[in-house]
C-alpha cells in the first residue's frame, strides 16, 4: 500500500509541477509559436491604452503587407543601382512613398507590445518598448529607411554619387521581415513545409542571381575601358543598348555562373571583375551545396513514408509467408498496415506516450470513463475506483488504440 | 480479479474498435494501395450493368496500352512542335489515331466505377460519376485530345500555324497517366523501389532534356536573323543540314546545358535566347537538387543494411573480447547476427509489435496453440484456458522469436 | 506457478526452435559473410577428393592475384582498343599470357564446392558444380578469355580489325571479380568502412574516365575529316604527336567534361562525337549523384558520433543546471557519457538486447554466476536456484552494465 | 525478499563496477574530451619539476598563438613558393623568425606531460616523454621548420632552388595543427557545430583555392614556351604584369576549376597544364562531393527540430480531433508540446534513461528526498526506507519529469 501512496504522492507533485509549468504556460502560449497553431487562441489579453498587441489581427495585416514593399525593394534596390543614371520621376516618387511607410512603421514599433523571451510575457510597458527598440533594431531600421536620394539631390551629387547609391544598399536591412516570415510560415502545419521551403530557397537563388547581375553590370559599366570588361568584350557598344537587353544580359550571366553552366561566352576580362566573381563563385558553391542539402533532405522526408510503407508490408509478408500464417490473419495484418498509413502518421503514437501522465490520464479518462461506467460487472463501484482504474489502465499500458 | 477482468473488458473495447475498422476496411482494401500488395483481394464486387471496375483486368491492361501512348505522345509532341513544318502524312495519321484511341478513353471514363476517396467504396451510379469526372479532368482530358491539326488544316493556318501548335502543346498533359503509374509502381512491394524511382529519374530528365532542345531549336528557327541564333553562328546554313544533325545538335546543346557542363561552342546569342536559357537554367538547378537529392536517398537506404550490419558485428565483438566471452557463445552471438541479417530485415520486429493486440494474439494462437496443446503437464486443462495462457503470453511477452 | 512453467515451456520450446538455427547455421557459418568477421571457423569440413574449398587459402590467394590481373586488363583493354593500332610484341604476349591464366581459373571453377545460396550448404558434388557454371557464367568467362587478337592474325583482318576490338572489350566482363572483392571488403569489420567505400568511388570514377577519354579518341581517329573532330579542331596534325600527348589530352576531355567543367577548348564538332558526348554527359550526371550521395552518406555516418556525445553532453549538462545538481552528480554524469563515448559504440546495448533470450541467459550466466556462487547468503542454495536466478535476472532486466 | 535481495547484490555489483570505471575516470577526465566540457576540472594534478601540463593555460595560449602563425604559413608557403622569385627582405626576415617560433615550440614539446591513450593518465617521466616524441612526430616537426631558404643562400642556389622550393613547402606539416583544433572543437559545446564545421569547410576550399592557383601559376612560368601556357595564351605578356594581377588572374583560374565553372577562357595548352588539372578536378570532384555531403549533413539536422516540433503538433492535433478531445485537453497537450520543443532538446530524456542506476538513483534522491521527508504519511519512517523508495521509484519508472 505504501508503495501505491507514494507513486501517488509523485505523481501527484509531477501534476503539480506540471501545473506551474501550465501557468508559466499561459504566457507561452502567446509566444510566436502558438498563433501558428490553429489561432483558437486569440490573444486577447487586456494591454495598456494606445499600446498594440503583436497579434491584433490589423498589425499583422499591416506588417503583410509591408512584407510585400520589402520584395519589391528588394527587386529594385540593386536594380537603380546599377541600371539607372538618370533621375526617372514615377520610380522617384514610389521610393520615397515606401520610405514614408517604412518611417511610420519604424514610430508604430514603439508602440507595440513585445514578447519577454524569458517569461514570455507580452511588455507593455512604453518604456521598456522604447529602450528594447532603441537598443536593438531601431538604427537599422532609420539607415534603412532614409530618404538618400532627396539628400543626395540637396548636395552637389557629382562625385559623391557612388556613395549615396552604396548607402541605398542598406534598404536591403528590410529583408529580415521576409526572413522571419518564413521562420513563422514553417512552424505552421497549416502550410505545407515542402512549398514553403522551396519558394524559400527559389526567392534566395533569384535575389542572389539579380543582385549578382546589377553588381556585375555596375563594375562593367564605371570600368575606364570599356572594351576590356565582360560585356563589352562581346557587345563593345553596350551602353546604347536598350535597358531590357542589357538586364536581360546580365541575368543570363550572373545565372550561367551561378549553376555553374559558364559557356565563356560572357567572361571577366579585368582583375576588378575576376575579383568579384571570385567572391560569387565561393558564394555560388555555398548555395549550391545549401540548395541541394535542402532538397535531399525534403526528398528523404518526402519518401519516408512511402518507403515505411513498403518496408512494414514487406516485412509482414515476409513473416506470414515464413510461418504459413492463414489468409485471414494475413489479410487483416495487411489491411491494419494500410489502414495505418492512410490514416495517422507514424509519429502519433511515440507523441501520445511522450505526453505526461497527467495529461495522457486525462485523455484516457475523457475516452474510456463513459465505457467503463456502463460495465455492468461495475456498475456498483465508486466513481473514484473507475477513475482509479480508468488511469491505472492509460499509466501501465502504452496508447495502442 | 478485477484488473485483469477490466482487463479483458479494454481488450473487448479495443477488439471490438478494431473490428468496425476492418469493416471500415473491407472497402478500404479496394483502394489504390492493395492491388499492389499482391493481388489475391480480387475485386469480385458486383458492380451494375455496363459499369467497369477499376480494377478490371482488362481495364487495366488498357490503362496500360494507354500508357505507352502517352510516352510516345510526350516525345513527338514537341519534336512536331519544333522540327516538322510540312505536313507529314504517315506523321498525321498516327497522330489522329491515337487521338481517337485517347478519346475513346474520355467516353470509357464515364463507365468506369470511381473510388470515393473518404468512404473508400466503389461507387457505380453513372450520374455520380458523370457529375465527378465533368467536375474534375474532363476539360483536361478533352482539350489535351481535341485533333488541333486538322482543324487547323479547316481554316486558313497562314498566321496562326504557331498557335496551332502551342495548342498541340496541351497533349502532354497525358503525362498525368505515368506520373500516376510511377506512384503506383512505388508502392507495390513486387517491384524494387530503386530501379523504379531510377527510370522515374532518368524518364524526367530525359524529357527535359528533349523539351529544352526541341524549345530551343525553335527559338533559333523563327528568329528574324539566323546568323545571331545559338545554332546559326556555328552552323551558318542549319536550317539546310538533316532533320537528324539538327535534332542531335538541338538535344546535344540541351544537355551540355543541364549537366551544367557548359562547353560554349553552343550559346544564346540574342535576349530571346538567354530569356530562355534563364529559365532553363534555373529548372536545371532543381533538377540536379532533385537527383542528388534521390540519389542521396537511395544511397543511404540501399547501404543502411550492411551498415546496420557492420555496426551491429562490431558492437557484438567488442563485448564479447571485452568480456571474454568463452568462443562458443561469441559463435552463437555471432550466427545470430548473421542469420538474422540474411534472413529478416531491420523491421520485422518492430512491424509486429505494433500490430493491434487482436491481431497479435491470433498469430501467438496460430503459431503456439498446437504446441501448448499437446504439452503432458496442460493435458486435462480446457481450451479456455490455454487459449488464455497463449494469449498472455504474446501480450506480455514481446514478440521474440 | 503455472504461469511461471508456461513460460518456461515456452522459453523451451524458444531455445529449442533456435537449436534448430543453430543447426542449419553450422553450414551458414561457412557462407561469405562469416570468413569476412574474424576467420576464427577455418572452414576445415573435409570435401571429395579433388574438389577445393572456397575458402582455401591458397585458393583465396589466386583469387587475389587474379584481381590484380583484372585491374590491369581494365587498364590495357579500352586502351589498346582505342590508341595501339599496330602489333606491340611485348603486350602482345602479355595478354596472352593474362588470357592463360584466366582460362586456368576457367577450367579450376570445375573443381572449386560452392556455396548452396538456400541451404548454405557446400556443394562438392562435381556433377552439380559443372551444371551449376555451364548454366550461369561459364559462356561469359569462356567469352571474355578467348584470344580474339591471335584469332584476328589468323584471318585477313583488314575490315573486321574494329569488330575484333569491340570483341576484346568482352574482357571487361571480368570485372564482376572486383566488384565481388568490394562487396566482401565492405562486410568485413577488420577494414575501414569509409576508405573501403572511397577506394571503390574513385576506381569506379578513374575507369569512367579512362574508358570515355579512349573511346572518344577512338571516334576522333576513324572520322574521316580529322579537322572536324574533338581533338583536330585543335590539334589538326594531332596523329603525328606522341602517344603519351594524345592520351593525356584525351583524359583531359573526359575529366573535363566528368566533372562538369566545360573548358570548352575541346569540345565535339560532328554529331557522332555530339551522340558520345551525350550518352557520357548522362552518365555523368548519374555517376556525379551517386559519388555526391555516398559522400552525404559517409559524412552523415561519420559526424554522428559527435553530434551524438554533443547532443548527450548537453543534453545532460542542461538537466543539470536547470536541477541544480551539486557538482559531483554532475561530473559523475559527464564521465560517465565521456566513457560511454569513449569505448564502446552506441550500437552495443541495442544489439545485446537483440539477441535471443538463450544467448543472453548464457552470457549472464558465465558473467554472473561466480559472483553469484560466491555470496555469503546464497550459500546452501543449490547450483540450479542460482542458475534461475541468473537467468531470471537477465531476462527481467535489460543489459545495463 | 530473495529476489530483492539478489537484485540488491547485483545493483550493487553494478555499482562497485562502475566505482572502478570513475577510479578509471579520474584520470580519464583529463583526457582531450573534458576540458572543453566547461574546464571546471582544472587539471591541478601535480607533475614533476620542469614539466609542463597540456592542460597549462599557458602552454594553451601558446598552442592558440602559434595557430596563428601556421595559418599565416599556410597562406605564404604557395604564395612564395609560385610568386617570389626575387629575395625580399622583409618576408625573409618573418620567415625566420616564425621558423624560430616553431624551433622553440620543438623543444618545449619534450618538457610537456602527454595522456597514454590507453590508462588515459598524465605521463610526465621524461625518458618516456622524449622517447613518445623521438618515434612520433619528431622528424615531420623538424622537416616543417628547417630554413632551407638561408641553406640555399650558402649554397649554389642555380639549379637547385626547385628543390628547395618543394622542400619549403614542408612547412605545410604544420596545419596538423589546425586539423587538430577544429577536432576539439567541434567537440565542444560552447560553440555552434554548425558555425565550425562551416569555418572548416570555407577554411580548406580556400587553402585548395590558394595552392592550386600557385602551383598552376608556378608550371606556367617554369614552361618553355610562355605562349603555349594557360596564362601566356590570353596575356602574352603576362610576366611583366603586376604580382597583384597575376595572383587575381590566378585565384580565378582556380575557383573557376574548382567550381567547374570552368568558362573556358583560360584553359590548359600544353601536357603539363593538362596533367595538373586532370589531378586537380578529381581533387574537386571529391572536395565539392564532401563539401555538399557536409551541407546536407547540417541541413538536415538544423532542420529536424522543427520537422520533429511539425509532426508532433500535426500528430497531436490529428489524434484530437478524430478522438473529438475537448478543447481544455487541446490545449494541454498542444503548450506542453510546445514548451519541451522550446525548453529541452529531444535527446534529453534518452540521455537520462540511459545513465547508469547509480547515477539515476543519485540523482532521484537529490531531487525527491527533500520531498518525501516532509511527507505526513512517511514521517515515523526511518531514512533507510525514505532511500530506498525513491530509489526504487527512479529504478521502476523512467524520468519523465
Amino acid at each position: 500500500m505504501s508503495i501505491s501512496c507514494t507513486k501517488n504522492i509523485f505523481e501527484r507533485f509531477c501534476v503539480e509541477e506540471y501545473n506551474i509549468d501550465t501557468i508559466k504556460q499561459s504566457s507561452f502560449l502567446s509566444a510566436d509559436l502558438l498563433p501558428s497553431l490553429g489561432a483558437r487562441i486569440n490573444q486577447s489579453t487586456k494591454l495598456r491604452k494606445h499600446i498594440i498587441s503583436p497579434f491584433n489581427p490589423k498589425y499583422r495585416a499591416w506588417e503583410m503587407w509591408l512584407v510585400f514593399l520589402v520584395i519589391y525593394s528588394a527587386w529594385i534596390c540593386p536594380f537603380e543601382f546599377a541600371f539607372i543614371t538618370y533621375k526617372k520621376d514615377a520610380l522617384f516618387i514610389i521610393d520615397n512613398i515606401i520610405n514614408g511607410l517604412f518611417a511610420i512603421d519604424i514610430v508604430l514599433t514603439f508602440f507595440v507590445a513585445y514578447l519577454d523571451s524569458h517569461s514570455y510575457l507580452l511588455v507593455d510597458n512604453p518604456k521598456k518598448i522604447t529602450i528594447r527598440y532603441l537598443s536593438t533594431w531601431f538604427a537599422f531600421d532609420v539607415c534603412s529607411t532614409a530618404p538618400f536620394q532627396p539628400l543626395s539631390l540637396l548636395f552637389n551629387y557629382n562625385g559623391s554619387e557612388l556613395g549615396f547609391r552604396i548607402l541605398s544598399m542598406l534598404r536591403l536591412w528590410r529583408l529580415r521581415r521576409v526572413s522571419s516570415l518564413f521562420a513563422r510560415l514553417e512552424k505552421d502545419i497549416r502550410f505545407n513545409y515542402f512549398w514553403i521551403r522551396c519558394t524559400k530557397l527559389i526567392s534566395v537563388t533569384l535575389f542572389a542571381v539579380h543582385c549578382a547581375g546589377c553588381f556585375n553590370y555596375l563594375i562593367a559599366d564605371r570600368y575606364p575601358n570599356p572594351r576590356k570588361t565582360w560585356i563589352g568584350a562581346v557587345y563593345p557598344d553596350f551602353k546604347e543598348t536598350s535597358l531590357w537587353n542589357r538586364y536581360v544580359t546580365a541575368l543570363y550571366w550572373s545565372i550561367t555562373t551561378l549553376t555553374t553552366t559558364g559557356y565563356g561566352d560572357l567572361h571577366p576580362e579585368n582583375p576588378r571583375e575576376m575579383l568579384f566573381d571570385i567572391f560569387f563563385m565561393m558564394f555560388n558553391l555555398g548555395l549550391t551545396a545549401y540548395l541541394i542539402g535542402n532538397m535531399t533532405n525534403l526528398v528523404v522526408h518526402w519518401t519516408s513514408r512511402t518507403r515505411s510503407f513498403r518496408d512494414t508490408v514487406r516485412a509482414a509478408s515476409e513473416f506470414a509467408s515464413r510461418n504459413q500464417l492463414p489468409h485471414d490473419i494475413q489479410d487483416q495484418m495487411l489491411s491494419h498496415i494500410c489502414l495505418k498509413f492512410k490514416t495517422e502518421g507514424l509519429k502519433q503514437q511515440e507523441t501520445l506516450n511522450n505526453l505526461p501522465k497527467a495529461i495522457r490520464s486525462s485523455i484516457a479518462n475523457y475516452l474510456f470513463f463513459p465505457i467503463v461506467q456502463n460495465i455492468y460487472l461495475l456498475q456498483g463501484v465508486s466513481r473514484d475506483f473507475l477513475f482509479q482504474l480508468v488511469k491505472l489502465y492509460s499509466l501501465t499500458f502504452h496508447f495502442n488504440f
